[in-house]
């Protein structure tokens, strides 16, 4: 192999293993954010999404991503892949497509099965997933050949994970005491900001793996534009952050914790799509735009539409997901609207995002709906009231 | 320096600051699965073991397993090694030495005293860990020579420190309150499994840097290897938690949380021998093994040895250490017993293990005989009871 | 770009992360050290550093840090800096700028307004830290040209965060309660010594980017130069951490565990100056020295200065940072003074070590000074007593 390609093979790996460890930073931020009967019961959701994902992405789901388009919509499956030239390349999109899995065990929190999670997350790897990637990652796919951007995965990977979280949670139902009989919304604190915040941190320390890592090269001039999204990237979970901070702080009088941490994730989601197309001034609005969003939207799902999502993931992926994926049409320096570039790029950019949510949901729906009518997707009353860890696990997960 | 150079030793150092990390996971899980009144006591153990090993692996470890070998069975020993072309080996050697010396603390956690413990650990990264090390990874070394195959140290590193726990754990004897009079056993829970969980995923995190950087290498077509060993380990780690969840799903009637995240050790540990050598069907073979197996000995070192082992780790690092290593001469594409090679390649890997084996517990036994005759082995009763952390260091790790 | 060229900037890229990432172990340090009732509180001061941080020395503050060099003392001014050959440089900075704002939060955490906090914060990485910073590292800086050794900032980072901490407490004055009418002290534990362990763990990885990135390449044979630096960076931190807890040992006749964390902390900052310039054998001793030295400290300024320094950052961070930069003189093997090299380099390092400092605590002071007459820098007495989460951020951090 000559010295380019060991280049750019490093740089996915490196890159791979910071999308990795944020499976931790999930796990922290989804258990900080709800209350401690439940934080086994999260633990092994999380655990089990990457385990399974492994697993079912390397069996089937890479090759219905990436192998060759059929028709545009599907890659050729090919079983248990093995391919010498392009390990590095499993291993990489092997921790993206459990990212994606991963975002929806936080808005199902504290009330759902736990096997009727397992079924879901594994066929979020082995074919929700993969198929709508394959519309715009894969070079034959659909989207990839109108000209789409999504460098990264606000939508491909966030807005998927988001998507279907509002399904889910819609379908599973809010938790025990959520809502009062006049509809006014209880806060159920999380057990444990600290984890939280240590799970934003380490989420912003793989988004430096995730989005420069997603030029899959590092060789020759590649290496700028990697260094560019960097600043991009960083600038963006900057300003969101900020951006919710104030914003809570006007609306609220105080400075809200976690809505900021909510912040740094929403400009990050948001920054993913664009983050080799913007400047940086455009990714400092990028995280603006999310930072303040992320909190409206999360008033709204929470007060308006009464879906009951513990750790604001419908918010943070869905709806920064599909809004990042649209500010690319306004902020891409090559063709974004602010730059001259009309309104074209900016409808190919809302035909993804739709066509992308679409199938999330729609393809969630059809499985959840069947596991509800046939497994049911709810522990019962007693076992939520108790907590999940005792029931699904026969432990509590803090002693003395 | 040539650019190939410059790249295996960019890999070497960057590997090397994901195993250094792996301290950190050490640390958390032997906290996580203890009691929250000997926390501080593992807190310093741990830190200790790397403090220690780091001087003492340069001042006389570093030598002893990789200068010129001695009748093939040790390295000739230098002082403060200070070589400028290898500075990255060194480092690289060091937080591998560190690693062997950890796994040790877990197993005699909540009982052992500071100083004898201190002093243990100093012997192992100085001599025990060093000399069996020579014999695989030291060019001259007697196993190296037969053929045996640890890549990155299934035996070398997890099953000396596994071996050695057995040893320790047995002379030191179980936690007051853990045996009853009749012989049945008392499950004493950890203070936190969120701790335990969080480093679960950050020895998977280190565990990129473990296998693939022991290719030493990167440049040319070492980067296709490093690739697969990316996919051979997490493949492994995956399906070792996959095989410990059902397992004790179908044993004890629910998904055990502690067991699970073994599972993933487990795997990852049994891989580590083989890592280069398989198939990434063999290594998700490996890790179902391992996952199964490390259940099983769990409970029998618990119940029927009544080695009172708080976090497992004589299972984990000790039994599948050594089953991992065995595996390959199943599995190894070349030469392994699957692959049409004969008992030749099995038979090689039974002498290594149990050489190893006997080693480590040979030294480990006459060294803590030693130290259990003159200094003693454990603490008070009143100190145990009490905890370590107050009697030991004066302080509380947690307060208001 | 050429080969050398991207592997230069990729080093420095993934040292960057690295560094990044010692924020969240800031932040787990800071709020293990204090109590749970202001762990919010300390959570949002050490993101919102990091996010105003990244904002301002994008804005103006790196131009004036390395922008042409007015007069040997500050850089050219530019705006929003957005040059794409330099973009890594800029991430690299910035996390470094970050590192020096976010230490003054440790010193005057419980009882600082968070307002006032915000905007000190904004002018460290805005103004104070540029401009010392400008000094050194910009090559047309008046103690750059004096031949003033401090390759990773041992003064120009960590002084400058401790002096201005020292500052900072003094000017906000003890917490109610930390001193008697007597004038004897009292010890204040923090809430939890895991979250401080665990962020020990976490910046001594990233010591693993901070030193050895500051080489700013890798190539050719730069990478021998790096490769020494895993290994001084590594010892001295292992020497500081076991001076510090034999120290103690010693002195209060048991092994204290925040004191030998501190000892990690002190080797590092100590060997962050020299940590290319010296030997093996000269961080060693380095970091003994500074793990002796941040013990005294600590005690001298908590019960002779009476200054409360809740997580002893002015004696981590200024007496070690100064300490450090000083035995540059003394253990650099070209030009220092156990080398043969007189007292000529010990005399520029002492010039550079008095500038900054008396720079640092004279900028603080006029700033703090300010803000005290106008803003006031302290919470209520009732906010202090209750906790600022609630009071400023309207939440408790723990929950069930």
């Amino acid at each position: 192999m000559d010295t380019n390609a060991v280049l750019d093979l490093m740089w996915v790996l490196i890159c791979g293993i910071l999308v990795f460890f944020m499976q931790a930073g999930f796990t922290l931020v989804e258990t900080g954010f709800t209350r401690s009967k439940n934080t086994g019961n999260i633990i092994m959701k999380n655990l089990m999404d990457f385990c399974i994902g492994s697993v079912a992405f390397w069996a089937i789901g890479y090759s219905l991503m990436y192998g060759a388009s059929i028709g545009s919509v599907i890659g050729t499956p090919s079983w248990f892949f093995d391919s010498a030239a392009d390990m590095h390349s499993l291993f990489f999109q092997t921790v993206f497509a459990a990212t994606a899995a991963t975002i929806v065990s936080g808005a199902i929190a504290e009330r759902t099965k736990f096997t009727t999670y397992l079924i879901f997350s594994l066929l979020m790897t082995l074919l929700i997933y993969p198929i709508s990637g394959s519309w715009v990652w894969n070079a034959g796919g659909w989207l990839a050949k109108m000209g789409f951007t999504d460098f990264a995965g606000s939508s491909v990977v966030h807005s998927v994970g988001g998507w279907a979280s509002l399904v889910a949670a819609a379908l599973v139902g809010p938790r025990i005491g959520k809502y009062n009989t006049d509809g006014t919304s209880n806060a159920i604190p999380g057990h444990s900001l600290m984890l939280g915040a240590l799970g934003v941190f380490i989420l912003w320390f793989g988004w430096f793996g995730f989005n420069p890592g997603s030029q899959l090269a590092i060789s020759g001039d590649n290496a700028f534009k990697v260094a560019a999204i960097f600043i991009t990237t960083n600038l963006a979970g900057a300003s969101g952050a900020l951006a919710a901070m104030f914003l809570t702080w006007a609306v609220y009088k105080k400075p809200d914790i976690s809505m900021t941490l909510n912040g740094v994730l929403a400009g990050l989601v948001g920054v993913t799509a664009g983050c080799a197309a913007v400047s940086p001034m455009g990714a400092f609005f990028i995280g603006l735009i999310c930072g303040v969003a992320v909190v409206f939207s999360i008033e709204f799902i929470d007060k308006k539409l009464k879906i009951d999502d513990p750790v604001g993931a419908i918010s943070v992926h869905g709806v920064c997901g599909a809004l990042g994926t649209l500010l690319v049409g306004v902020f891409a320096t090559d063709g974004g609207l602010l730059y001259g570039g009309g309104f074209e790029k900016l409808g190919v950019q809302a035909i993804g995002v739709f066509s992308i949510a679409a199938w999330a949901m729609g393809a969630s729906f059809v499985v959840l709906f069947i596991l509800k009518k046939t497994m049911g997707l709810r522990v019962t009353k007693e076992e939520e009231i108790d907590g999940l860890d005792i029931h699904e696990h026969g432990t509590n997960v803090y002693n003395d």
